[in-house]
């Protein structure tokens, strides 16, 4: 850690910070500079509280040297995580795709979807049955109702379910029915939903918050493995800035910033970030390409119809035709994609 | 209501969408120009759902000249809302000061501050018992022991309270010990606590997400205005950008925005926004100058002791100085600033 | 176009519209809704300003239907644009490289470089002769020197070369030495040296602004056909965001997004976008898979030693290595990577 | 400077550094941390160059403490910098209007502007001649024909002139005919320009580029400063966000900031940040209030026949009435709005 006094710091202010460190048990450097002075601090074995330095008027900035976050570093975990799910394992060599409905509508629309992704040889089935909606009028899922649609799909097909927790309480009911528990970018850091997620003991699926620094993410990572859940996936899924031309703008280049920075495996969620399913194929071989352990894809047996996201969903004959596309890619980048069919 | 067809739509494409138009009761009127055509929707008394039109491939566009909200728009309740905390009317000619630590760190802390407002006659006290904190490891607040030292200095000192909800199960307790609930930032789509938020009764202060366009602000304050609850105040907390000369860009733009929009009241965090004490004074100022109703803004007795947000915490020398200038600017702009020792 | 009026615009405000628009020869459709009136325009074959209607109070809003890009619209020219440049084809079937270090720095190094892309069967290179520097104490480039260094380059090898041209002074020199004019990203709406560009008559790479939306992206290109010159090169390098984990956010869904709205070739600069050389090859991966026609890199003999952007610059084993792993890409989404050597 | 190596560095990379460091007259001293080394730099005058340390793969991170900037930072200058133009002094006490329409129209409309400014006390008139507009086919300004216009304004009323400069070959016209030469957002980085502005021995006033940090446009200032110019002005005018309630952001805290980080003076412009005449008397009360040292505002005498900028331009009478808002806060803070009928 590194703490830089404003200019104008007397030996009085400097001599304070000193002390300050000294009191933690570290070792202060002093580096006068021409026109400030910065402190070094030596001899942490971790990440310091930076609060009671940052309070003091006379210190400009505080320069962390070590991450925040800890338990999703690959600093101290160097090997990769895999996520395992069915016989799917996310994080590993291959390259998983989950894909479904935003929400669960029906059963004749779910047992649609679920036959043909069984086909295909996708492993996981994604479905919204609570959905977070930006207006109260917009449809808000089927709810509990959903989540035994869902249910009723894992044992029919075998096919693992992936959906989302909206609150503290009703993740109870869906942690109860659900493979993996998915986490919106809207909850990102509701840190009670994160804790709850952590101890249900299911594996997570975090979605990176629209306007979320990939520090933040790792940190909201960080409450979830802080209560011995190792099992968390990261999904980059575009973020909100000054372009309109797609609904986010998707940043890839988080991908091996993310794997660089963790253990954790990252998805791509191209659906979303760009609302519009003329956009997934190409941006679905570009996460194969960049690296992703895998994408979670909107697809609808009749997108027109869809209650919600249908402008984003694929149909089937889109999405089958990009599956072939991204076998190709994924084989050009020794990233097999995973097929329960092989 | 406007359909925008895509310039390859056939004639067949802007059929089916004209009788999308007439199975909901309302009159379609094509406008051909010459490289696509348009469809104006007539006859709509509110704002059309637009997921049917927009699943169509042939659709490239839909545009809304009516609003997504409704209950807080001016357009259908054109009085401006007042917020009667007590003998404090927040949205009225007066502008209100609501002062604070960041956290209730302790009761000497706390009644030292609550001492400190009375004398300076400002009428409500923040204070957070339940942080919110981008990493697991720091300072989470006192909880219900932070509630009842806030609801022991209401009964001692008749300052009013506002403290922060975060979760759906712990807001039942704030509500029981509180006068006005806030709704951070991170939570600002947090759709089951605004619901909760909304059928607790209590005033509710809503924060703008730090991405949240001000559309998606008014329809956050829709879900609590929804459930009956009409006392909702806007709060304008700076939002992120690709700058960082302060933590966050406060859009003072967003005030006369908002009140033109809106009928409920808007006050402007300056604290969070700068993260910097020093940047307070000058945004209160302009605040004052831009039209808002009030602040609200982190006071601490020792800000270099402060267990968070230190470095925007004001000292109480500097809290009344500047107390003193918003005093002068509220004349000038004929809104005085509510004191309760007049 | 679509002319939304205010809602409480009186009927003598939508007549005065009404007469506006049939003054400039098209006809009016007036569309009254609950609220407000907005009023269709009819007849117009092209893009109408909107200077007239916005300059009036009693109105809100104009939408436009017609983009205001003609020139470089697929609407109008549905055809690939493909700019030859020596045996490249930029926009045709194949991938190109265009590789090079940021600056000319002496003979020695561009040398060097112009024998390594030789033997790779790179077919351009790049090199800055004149580079824009944030800060006026950092090294400016070589000037006309380094022009006359690339100019031997050519005459030597065969390598086409792009270097950027910064002012409509210099720019004549630049053009007589280069094969393509580059433009560089703060330059984007520098529009008179866009015009000197445009007549110019040779071939140019125009790079987007760190904050263009696409549709000034397309404006800018306008300029430069508009005097006749077709031979435009987009180039996406990467926007600024709030995120800073890489020095801009690379934006790869805008490559199939502009290949749609124009018939211009795309390409992507991984270097400038991330900054840092390790993310170089999986953006590059991901920039053939996206459907780019190209890329453009920083390569330098000794990044260690270079005089500017070394940290993003690639060593000679580094391209190489990604070269190999682009082709594999490139065959896979059958667009083979451009070869002189082949 | 601060030097953060990898956590993988070897000593030997860190025996590179510190000699890299020693080589430049520089005292290294190394501060160990648990898992990765920082390095200190001691006994630099100013700011030091990073790009060879930077270019070192074992290199993390370089963090500056001296800032780039020297000429304009208030550090090597700590009384403010008063810029005379006329009667006007902007950076003195008082509180300076520059007004005038977007662009020279006509000679009626540009004596009719000045006439109404002249009754007003302001004494600055701004009108553009050559216009940079983001499309090829808006009207471009009346170039030299204006600037003859705006030069027969000053002789007949005695308003001093701020007019734009756009390429480094007609800035020496512009340079002849007014009093203040002004560089547009665009044009913040046109570095060629800004050398010609800094040349020209006249007042600059530079206004930040729509996504330019503070410290990019202390920058830009610099190459003006650094040919011997010491009247620039500094003004904010809107940064790109993601939001879209106004045209851009206004981002009225960046005025305390450049403030304590530069003896500049800082102007705001409401009229371009906002892009709506209702937005610009409560933002121009705040600009007072926040301490900027004047505003720039487009004013025209019939706004709905404007050429450009009609919906951000004021009329007469609005202008007036907010002149006499502007005087009361400037009063309260004690910055007079300078008259020239005083």
């Amino acid at each position: 850690m590194l703490i830089v006094m404003e200019n104008n710091a007397s030996e009085k202010d400097i001599e304070i910070v000193v002390r300050k460190i000294e009191a933690l048990g570290f070792t202060a450097r002093p580096i006068p500079g021409s026109n400030r002075t910065a402190i070094g601090v030596v001899g942490n074995r971790g990440y310091v509280d930076d609060t009671q330095f940052l309070n003091l008027e006379s210190v400009r900035q505080v320069i962390h040297v070590t991450r925040p976050y800890k338990l999703s570093s690959r600093e101290f975990h160097p090997e990769d995580t895999v996520v395992h799910v069915g016989k799917a394992a996310i994080g590993g060599k291959s390259f998983t795709t989950i894909a479904g409905p935003c929400a669960v509508e029906s059963e004749k629309q779910i047992f649609s979807i679920a036959g043909f992704l069984l086909e295909q040889g996708v492993p996981l089935l994604r479905g919204g049955a609570y959905k977070p909606r930006t207006s109260p009028y917009s449809f808000q899922g089927l709810e509990e109702n959903g989540l035994k649609l869902l249910a009723r799909v894992r044992e029919e097909t075998g096919l693992r379910i992936v959906t989302e927790a909206v609150d503290i309480v009703s993740i109870d009911t869906v942690a109860e029915y659900t493979d993996v528990i998915q986490i919106g970018a809207r909850n990102m850091q509701n840190f009670p939903l994160l804790r709850k997620a952590g101890k249900s003991g299911k594996p997570v699926l975090l979605k990176r918050g629209i306007s979320a620094t990939l520090e933040e993410l790792l940190l909201s990572a960080e409450y979830i493995l802080n209560e011995g859940n190792g099992n968390v996936i990261l999904c980059e899924r575009g973020v909100r800035t000054f372009d309109n031309h797609s609904r986010n703008t998707l940043d890839l280049a988080a991908v091996p910033v993310l794997k660089e920075a963790s253990h954790l495996p990252v998805i791509v969620d191209p659906s979303h970030a760009s609302g519009n399913r003329k956009r997934i194929p190409p941006l679905s071989r570009a996460a194969v390409a960049v690296g992703a352990d895998g994408i979670i894809v909107e697809v609808h047996p009749q997108p027109d119809e869809a209650l919600s996201d249908g402008p984003q969903s694929m149909d089937f004959d889109g999405f089958k035709n990009m599956l072939q596309e991204l076998k190709k890619i994924a084989d050009s980048v020794e990233r097999p994609v995973f097929s329960t069919n092989e």
